[in-house]
């Protein structure tokens, strides 16, 4: 490899100044003449079914020009798995039930927010309330009431996965351990509330901005569902406050927005407050996990039998990858020789789980890790020895689901352990002290084409101009993560511009190439950078078609675009700078612009994913016994993202993941009560702030991985899953209570404590 | 040719529901937060050389961000004329001279629009007066001042043509005769007064909404006054409310805009009032001509000896085209076997003369047709009969310059005569009635690069989707003369879908593919409309082609698109929808999506245009004899503009044409007293209103011009000119007054009659 100029490199943000100059418009700062504010009724029940609508004295109201329910909508079902319409379970407003507190019944257009807010009010639901089920148990019971008619014991998705002989490997291991684990809900409280604005155009079409991870698969679910053309709807992706799996389906607002601008012919603008966010809005997935797992008497793995049921709330939003990738992340980073999953996804009546950031692996892998440390502890062998012995390596195969391609698990394990002072710490922490240690593996983007779009899954157009300037258009979605400024890095590589030779044009489905998938399962650098990089490669062609023209080339001379000249390889004498070459390209073709499309779509990549990240993590902590408060002292990390080409993205990305993974482990949960989400506020629902943020070190283990762009593969959402077993660990370590009910939390360290856990002294 | 399912229908415009309904935004309607107000300070002085700005009063004034003159900004000149530098002769800001009484000299952006007009009044300009010219006789005196330094008798260009033996055809000639014409300056008088409106982004680029027929030529020039790359530069045309060439350059508000955006960082927008518009704005030549022509006793023609010097004003501005063109136009619409011209390009201190509906015609066709009137009554021959003798045919040849293509000039003429019933009505009419015939032929777009682009003279993008839409993204630019409905019809007809199946994005330079010269000239149907056919046929043979291997057709088999289908010819049972027949190509190419590039750049036609339109034009008038008042009572028209693409749109285009017309001809000018303009409002200048139009008749004698796309050629410039011919001829038949020094006034009319005109009793 010859050393990169662009990539590795702590390029600042596309977004950075637009950001902190306060300039950049979210949809909520957008204002178009004539816009009308929307507002939404939502259910005040659990479940009940709907027997009449009244909206009579909410249109009367003064200022309020349009009013809809269920029943004025084209009823059409929709849902992201749209490859099985079976699974698309939600209408936009309900039409003969609500299912939870906060499902949408109705809304209101009016020429401001306090009138339509006002109107809500007069409208009057007539309701026949039905038993509310809060829990799987309860809910896959046979004589449950059905949330979803047709769907036998609540359960609407069953998957499994298997390879070897699970109960002849248990037969031959010599240690089993049975653990039943409970996760539960966190919020993704991304900073920018939902918001969408619809505008109707005199021709009928309609354009969406939307505060969504995913413009495409929005233009087309609200095209169905507004029983439109797909291309008759455009939708534009703004700046965006952060998603984290919380916007990446249509959305009610999102819909109702484009259908009262149709009706009234206005603009309309929703925009979600805080409480309705934290009240209705989407959460990570509890799961109910069973794992039964064998190893050899020398740590050795031998089988695991893994059941996860998943509490999907009231509709399957993404619930059907999630019951698939905890059982893909449960046969992940270890190797398995022997492997059963089952998993279920179960209706109850609360507002819908779906993905959020680690989509499945969170759970799945606090249940793995937690377990491995239990097992090492019974076995007599050091949680960072029993991972090193049954680490995953490149090459392995997931039956059927996956190969590993790059894997620099034992590298970050070893870094880690190093970093961290493990053995020694482990061996020696003081009283009330304690160190732990979590891993994780991650998807590069999926493969399962659950969306069945008829595109390829990520798409860009590179234009080259005279001047020594490009313009790259990819419907990738920038939400915060940095995208825009990786794919840019990424073409000033290919090409060997600078980044201010770049201008991007992305997420607007009218005017990027089709299509991209969306921002979610960190997909976006290795499968939009893919897509570049063939764009690039095209546009190189025709520069070195041309050079080799001009200079009479030797056929096996190879070129390259290098610091904005192209050029037979260190030859600069013989190159030209990189808009000369662009021009003579342009007179080759009678004055044809220079384009180039790309595309990338996984292929032979099996079930899951092109490539995994992988990483651990070490924490430490010091528990106060009188309290049973925990803070973190410190986190060392060590992951391999493959090649890494923005180091302060990566590192931001990994402060994020730290972040969340806090909040999961201490101190954030839904504070529910019959269905009802009662800490609907940032006071009462506990984020780690950045005070808590607890120092760390970090070392990039780097690996290169073929399919991804310049080697590059996630690191994104991997980081969300260490963090939590880390720090679950390290409390262990410190005073001997081991959580197997997340969140850990002071009253739960101090029963655990007096229920006989390890007093170290 | 079969028959047109779209070409020829009454499409209803693009724009109309925008327009009607208030929606459609110009460059004013745009706001921006943080958005400055610019002023322009103008010269008072017609001719004078600067000696000092002292502008810190101005920028003491409260709200007041921005106060630049010619000294702060980039000394680069510029000009249309790229492709010949020495003709490119303005600085945005005055850096030496002034030149004409509103000459920009420096510029101001603050909060509010007042304040800024304030600080305009606190700019100190201390000049140095010089002598001013106002007419081209003593700008051309061997004593003059120049205007520009280094330019000899104030004449920046000179133009000639030649053929045959002139000299020889005179003294072969019957009959000959020498006229002096002049004719005057007139507005454009677009109801949108220019407007730009600029935004700096973060990374350093441009983005300038305004109001222009050029986003490309604007984008190029922008770039290069403010010393950027091109593609840091992005030009978007909002709704524009008429150009008629008055909007085709670089003006100094959108350099000041953008410079000013990127000295204050933040928005920066300039609208000028009507005042401005008359006081300073682009106005039509004035000319002088002196022609001589020789013909047969049978009204043959033998020669003509053309001599035209144009009134510049203080800018070449687009003078050097107009120069060139009074010159072609002078060769048209009848055979000249020997010809000669010599067109001179004069500096005066007044307003510069630019680009204006016609384009040299309407001033050269004046001098024409009135001489050929002329020359009729003095040989005994009817003025449509001499006509018809002398009309050009198709594949008539001005060597060296252009060939006639279709051309139905001579079935115009009969038509016109038809419908007017001249032969009668010139025999038979009343005291004070009389009737007049003018003819036109115009390009349709130019051949001559004078802009030196790089690109295409246009390019078309259209992608097509699987739900039966498509998306044509073009750099056109349509300026209310109905474009992009055009286009899109064009387009309708070529694919076989409906205008509701269309999608258009046009006029923005960064999203839209490179380039289109813009609209000008009369030139977008035609080479737009055969980039959106080239683009068009190239979507089409990837579905031909597909549909061939689904039904394994033979080769031989022919394919259509029409009425939604894509199907052999003539066999719906066979074909498939358009929406099936783009998934199935999109199959073919493992999703990529389907798109086409096209383009248009008229090769081996000349020095002009790729195809001319004709026509002749009636008129008949009414004059009082007491007033000298003209009513004109009614137009007959004939035109031959290739098919029709749009009846109404057409019409619509006859109905301006003439409106403009009869403004020239007999109310509108611009009083002017040492260089500065006098009537500088709608109610001095006297444009003619709805109430002043005549009833009409139109005939379209279509021809199929076999350059045009279905056929066809220019509408929108060409009926400017028979107009003035016409009713000054009607005006001579009416009263005996010949006017050749336009335009025709009361005044002039009595007095012509008391010199003696003849008196039809």
């Amino acid at each position: 490899m010859e050393p990169f100029q662009m990539i590795g490199k702590d390029v600042p943000r596309n977004d950075a100044r637009a950001k902190a100059t306060g300039t950049a418009a979210y949809a909520d700062d957008l204002k178009l003449p004539g816009m009308l504010h929307g507002r939404i009724l939502r259910s005040p029940l659990a479940h009940a079914r709907i027997l009449h609508i009244d909206t009579s004295r909410a249109e009367a109201l003064t200022g309020v020009r349009c009013v809809i329910t269920g029943q004025d909508i084209p009823q059409v079902k929709y849902g992201n798995w749209r490859l099985f319409p079976d699974t698309q379970d939600e209408y936009a407003l309900a039409v003969d039930k609500v299912r939870f507190i906060g499902d949408e019944v109705a809304a209101v257009a009016a020429v401001d927010k306090d009138t339509a807010q006002e109107a809500l009010e007069l409208i009057d639901v007539e309701y026949e309330e039905l038993p509310g089920l809060f829990d799987v148990e309860s809910a896959m019971a046979g004589d449950a009431v059905p949330i979803h008619d047709h769907c036998r014991n609540n359960t609407s998705v069953n998957r499994k996965i298997a390879y070897g002989d699970v109960e002849k490997g248990f037969a031959e291991s010599d240690y089993v351990r049975e653990d039943t684990f409970r996760v539960h809900a966190v919020s993704h409280a991304y900073l920018e509330p939902c918001s969408a604005l619809a505008q109707l155009d005199l021709d009928g079409r309609i354009t969406l901005w939307t505060s969504t991870q995913v413009p495409y698969i929005v233009q087309c679910l609200l095209a169905s569902t507004l029983e439109m053309r797909e291309n008759d709807v455009r939708v534009i992706k703004p700046y965006v406050g952060g998603g984290f799996g919380g916007k990446m389906e249509l959305r009610t607002w999102e819909f109702c927005a484009a259908f009262m601008a149709k009706r009234t012919g206005r603009p309309v603008k929703f925009t979600l407050n805080r409480e309705e966010e934290f009240l209705a809005g989407r959460r990570r997935h509890p799961m109910t996990i069973h794992s039964k797992v064998g190893f050899k008497k020398d740590g050795a793995l031998v089988a695991k039998d893994l059941k996860i049921t998943l509490d999907g709330g009231a509709y399957n939003a993404m619930g059907p990858t999630a019951t698939f990738l905890c059982g893909n992340f449960g046969a992940m980073l270890y190797r398995y020789p022997n492997y059963a999953f089952y998993g279920r996804h179960v209706y109850t009546n609360k507002p819908p789980a779906s993905a959020m950031r680690g989509f499945g692996a969170p759970q799945s892998l606090y249940a793995s890790e937690i377990q491995m440390n239990m097992a090492a502890e019974a076995l007599g062998i050091d949680p960072v020895d029993i991972r090193l012995k049954n680490a995953q390596k490149s090459g392995d195969k997931i039956p059927d689901v996956a190969t590993i391609s790059s894997c620099g698990f034992t590298e970050s394990i070893q870094e880690v352990a190093r970093m961290s002072d493990w053995k020694k710490k482990r061996a020696s922490l003081g009283p009330g002290r304690g160190i732990g240690i979590g891993c994780y593996s991650f998807i590069s983007g999926g493969v399962f084409n659950w969306f069945n779009t008829q595109y390829p899954f990520s798409a860009a157009e590179v234009r080259a101009f005279s001047d020594g300037t490009v313009h790259l258009l990819t419907m990738a979605s920038d939400i915060g993560q940095g995208s825009d400024t990786a794919l840019k890095q990424i073409l000033a590589e290919e090409l060997g511009l600078r980044m201010e030779d770049i201008r991007i044009t992305s997420a607007d489905t009218a005017m990027t190439p089709q299509a991209d998938l969306g921002s979610w399962g960190s997909r976006v650098t290795l499968m939009a950078g893919n897509a570049v990089v063939d764009a690039a490669r095209k546009i190189k062609e025709r520069l070195f078609g041309a050079l080799s023209a001009r200079y009479n080339l030797n056929v096996i001379y190879e070129m390259e675009c290098r610091e904005g000249r192209v050029q037979p390889k260190g030859r600069p004498d013989r190159g030209m700078s990189f808009g000369e070459a662009v021009a003579m390209v342009q007179k080759a073709s009678r004055g044809e612009p220079l384009v180039a499309r790309g595309s990338y779509t996984p292929r032979d990549k099996g079930l899951v994913t092109p490539a995994f990240g992988f990483g651990a993590q070490v924490a430490e902590v010091e528990v106060d016994r009188q309290t049973g408060l925990v803070e973190v002292k410190k986190m060392w990390t060590a992951h391999d993202c493959g090649t890494v080409i923005n180091p302060k993205g990566v590192e931001g990305q990994l402060a994020g993941s730290i972040q969340m993974g806090l909040g999961y482990a201490l101190s954030e949960q839904f504070v529910m009560e019959e269905g009802r989400t009662l800490n609907t506020n940032f006071l009462d629902y506990k984020m780690p702030t950045a005070l808590d943020m607890p120092p760390g070190e970090v070392v990039h283990v780097e690996t290169y991985e073929p399919e991804g762009p310049m080697g590059a593969k996630e690191c994104g959402e991997g980081l969300a899953s260490p963090t939590a077993p880390a720090i679950s660990d390290a409390v262990y370590h410190a005073t001997g209570y081991r959580c197997k009910d997340l969140p850990i939390t002071p009253e739960k360290i101090l029963e655990g404590m007096n229920a006989g856990g390890k007093k170290k002294s």
